[in-house]
C-alpha cells in the first residue's frame, strides 16, 4: 500500500488538511505539456481547479500560453500572473462588464459570449472606458449549458461584436465539451462531431469574411482527445494539474496520478462497522462521483475497500464493514476527493509536500464575488 | 408574487449574493425564543450555520445561554460572544485537545465525547494546562453517526470522566437527533424512543452516583416538538435562524419564514428552454434537498415553477419549461438554497437587509482549519 502523502500525514499539526503533492503536479503538467506540443495546441489552464497564483505560475512555468478564470474577480489576480486572460464565462452585467473592460486597458482580456445582451453591454462598458475587449462566440456542442445552438447563430453573434469594433474585437469561437468524459470508451469518438460544428461555422464565418483565429475548447477528461477537434487552438482543462477520483474512476488517469489528497482525522468509531473522520462536506463538499455516484465520497488510501458512505458538515461517515479492520480514534486518513476543484475552494490555504519538506500555498481567488 | 429580498436585488452591485432578511431573522428567533421559554428549555444554538459573530450576538440578544460550535477555532472566535461554549464535536486529537483545554482557563467549554481515547487524551492536555473541561457523553440515538450504543456504555464513559477529575468535568448527556425530520407526520413521534434510551441511561447514572445536569440535544427539525424528550435542559438547532428548502420542504417552517436568499443574474438562456444563473455549486453547494433530492437545487421566487435543474461550479442551469416566460439575460432572480450552512461557509461577507437599508456582516468563522 502506497500513500504518496505518508509524509505530510505524520507531519501536518491540523487536520483535516488538503496536501498537494508537488512532484505527482509536476508529472501531470509536463504530460499534458508534452502532449500539447506534440499536437501544437495551446494549453490555457483554467484556473477555478486551483485559485492559487502559485499554481498559475506553475501552469505558466511548464508552458502555457495564458490563463482561464470563471470569476472578473479571479481574472483581476490571475492578470498579476499572466496578461493573457480568457474569463470563460458570460460577462454581460454592468459590474461585470465594468470590471472586465477596466482590466482590458492593462492586458489582453477575452470573454465567452452566448448574446446579444452580453455583447452589448459589454460593447458599452469597454467603449466608455476607452478599451478593447476580445470575444469569443460560445457555441453549444453538446453540453447544453450555454453557448448558441448552430453555426448560423454564432455568425449572426458574431457579426454583431465586429460591429461593435473597437470596443470589441472578434477572436473566435468557444466551446466546452462537458458532456464527454471518456471520449476513447465510446465506438465513435464523440470529438468527431465537434469537430464538424466548429468546422461548418469556421467556413461559414469565412464565407462572410470573419476569421476566427482562436478556437477554445477542452477539458480535462477530453484533454488527450483533442487531436480530434481539428480547428482547436487552445485548450482550458483545469483538473489536470491535480486529477482527482472523477478523472480516476472514469479511467483518465491512475490513482497513482492523483496528486491532491485531504489528511484527516478519525474522531469516532462508536457505531459499530463505521468510523468518522473530521472531513465532511465543507471540506470534501456533497459532489458525488460523475461516472460512480455509487462509489461514496472519495477515496480512502489506507483502507482502498472502504467507502465513505455519508457525509455531514464536519462528519465523514466510513463504512468499513468490507475491510480487515476499523482504524482507531486518533489515527489519520487520507481521502482523494470525487472532485478537488470545489474542494480548493474550501481551504484558506493548502500544503505542498516536496522533497524539500513541507510550505503552505494560499487560495488566492477563493471563494470572489463576481 | 411577493419576494421579501425585493429591494435587496434592486440595489445590490455584484452577484451572486446572499441576503439575509433581518425582520424575519427576528421572527424566527422570536418564536423559538417563546417556544424554548414556555417549556424552560435552554438554547444553544450551533453558530456552524452561519459563522458570523454578529448572528451570534442576536441570538443571544434573544435570549441564547451560550453557543455551540464544531470547529474549536469556531470555538475560539465565539468565546468573544459567550462565556459559554459548547464543541459538539469529538475533540480527540493534540491539537483539537490541546486548545480546547486553552480556551478553558478562559471560558466555560464542553465538548461532546464518546470514546475512552478522547476523554484519556482531553485529560491529559487539560491536567498540562491547568484548566477543567467539561464533558458531555454522546449516545447515539439513531442517527447512527457518532454516540455510544447503550445506557451501559454511556455509564463506562460518564464513570471514565469522573476518573481525570479536575481536568475534565462530567456535566451530562449529548445527542443528535439528526435522522428525524418531522416528526409529527410519523404515527408515533420517534422522539418517545428518544426520550425513553435518556431516562434509562440518567437512572443508571443515578443508581451509580452519576449526575447529568446537560441533556443536550434538538436539531432545527425537531425544535418545535423537544418537549417530547422530557429530561432535555437544552437544544441546539443551527438553521432555524434562516431557514432553507430543507425545513421548507419539510413541511417544518412557511417559505415565507426563509430569512436568506441568494440574489443571482442570468447570464445565458441560449439553450432552449432554459436559462443559466451565477450561482452553481461554489455558491449554492451541491447539497440535494433532503426530503425531496428531486426538487432541483432551491428555489427560484420569481419563477415557482422553474426548476434548479442541474448545477456546475458557476453555472446555476435552470429550467423553465413551467413557465410562462423564461428571464431575460441580466435580469436578476432570487433563490432560496437547499441547505443554508453550507452556503454562508461559501461566502467572504453576507448582506443584511432591514427597514434601514443593506449593510453586511462578515462570515468570521468561515472555513476554519481545525
Amino acid at each position: 500500500m502506497v500513500n504518496p502523502f505518508e509524509p505530510a500525514k505524520a507531519e501536518l499539526v491540523s487536520t483535516p488538511s488538503l496536501v498537494v503533492d508537488v512532484p505527482i503536479v509536476q508529472a501531470n503538467l509536463k504530460r499534458l505539456h508534452d502532449y500539447a506540443n506534440a499536437h501544437q495546441i495551446h494549453v490555457r489552464p483554467h484556473t477555478k481547479t486551483h485559485k492559487s497564483q502559485l499554481f498559475a505560475r506553475m501552469q505558466l512555468d511548464y508552458g502555457a500560453s495564458g490563463l482561464t478564470t470563471a470569476k472578473v474577480g479571479e481574472a483581476e489576480v490571475m492578470a498579476q500572473e499572466s496578461s493573457d486572460i480568457l474569463i470563460a464565462y458570460p460577462v454581460v452585467d454592468p459590474e461585470r462588464c465594468r470590471r472586465a473592460a477596466e482590466l482590458a486597458k492593462h492586458c489582453t482580456v477575452r470573454v465567452a459570449l452566448d448574446s446579444r445582451q452580453g455583447i452589448d453591454a459589454l460593447a458599452e462598458y469597454a467603449r466608455a472606458i476607452g478599451s478593447t475587449v476580445g470575444v469569443l462566440v460560445d457555441i453549444n456542442v453538446g453540453t447544453n449549458r450555454t453557448g448558441v445552438a448552430s453555426p448560423r447563430d454564432a455568425l449572426a453573434l458574431a457579426k454583431r461584436v465586429e460591429q461593435q469594433s473597437p470596443a470589441l474585437r472578434l477572436d473566435g469561437i468557444f466551446f466546452y465539451p462537458g458532456h464527454i468524459w471518456n471520449p476513447t470508451q465510446e465506438q465513435v469518438n464523440p470529438l468527431q462531431a465537434i469537430d464538424a460544428t466548429l468546422a461548418s461555422t469556421i467556413e461559414l464565418w469565412g464565407t462572410n469574411g470573419l476569421a476566427a483565429p482562436i478556437v477554445s475548447g477542452g477539458s480535462t477528461p477530453t484533454a488527450y482527445q483533442s487531436h480530434w477537434v481539428r480547428s482547436q487552438t487552445e485548450i482550458r482543462p483545469g483538473t489536470y494539474l491535480f486529477n482527482d477520483m472523477n478523472t480516476a474512476r472514469a479511467g483518465f488517469c491512475e490513482r497513482s496520478q492523483c496528486a491532491a489528497a485531504l489528511v484527516c482525522t478519525v474522531v469516532s468509531n462508536a457505531v459499530p462497522g463505521k468510523a468518522v473522520v473530521d472531513a465532511g462536506t465543507k471540506t470534501l463538499t456533497s459532489d458525488r462521483n460523475v461516472m460512480h455516484p455509487e462509489s461514496g465520497h472519495g477515496h480512502v488510501i489506507e483502507y482502498p475497500e472502504a467507502k465513505v458512505v455519508r457525509l455531514s458538515e464536519e462528519h465523514g461517515e466510513i463504512d468499513f464493514k468490507d475491510c480487515e479492520s476499523i482504524p482507531r480514534v486518533g489515527e489519520r486518513l487520507t481521502i482523494i476527493p470525487n472532485h478537488i476543484c470545489p474542494c480548493m475552494n474550501l481551504q484558506q490555504a493548502v500544503y505542498l509536500q516536496s522533497p524539500e519538506g513541507l510550505t503552505t500555498a494560499s487560495i488566492d481567488t477563493r471563494g470572489m464575488l463576481t
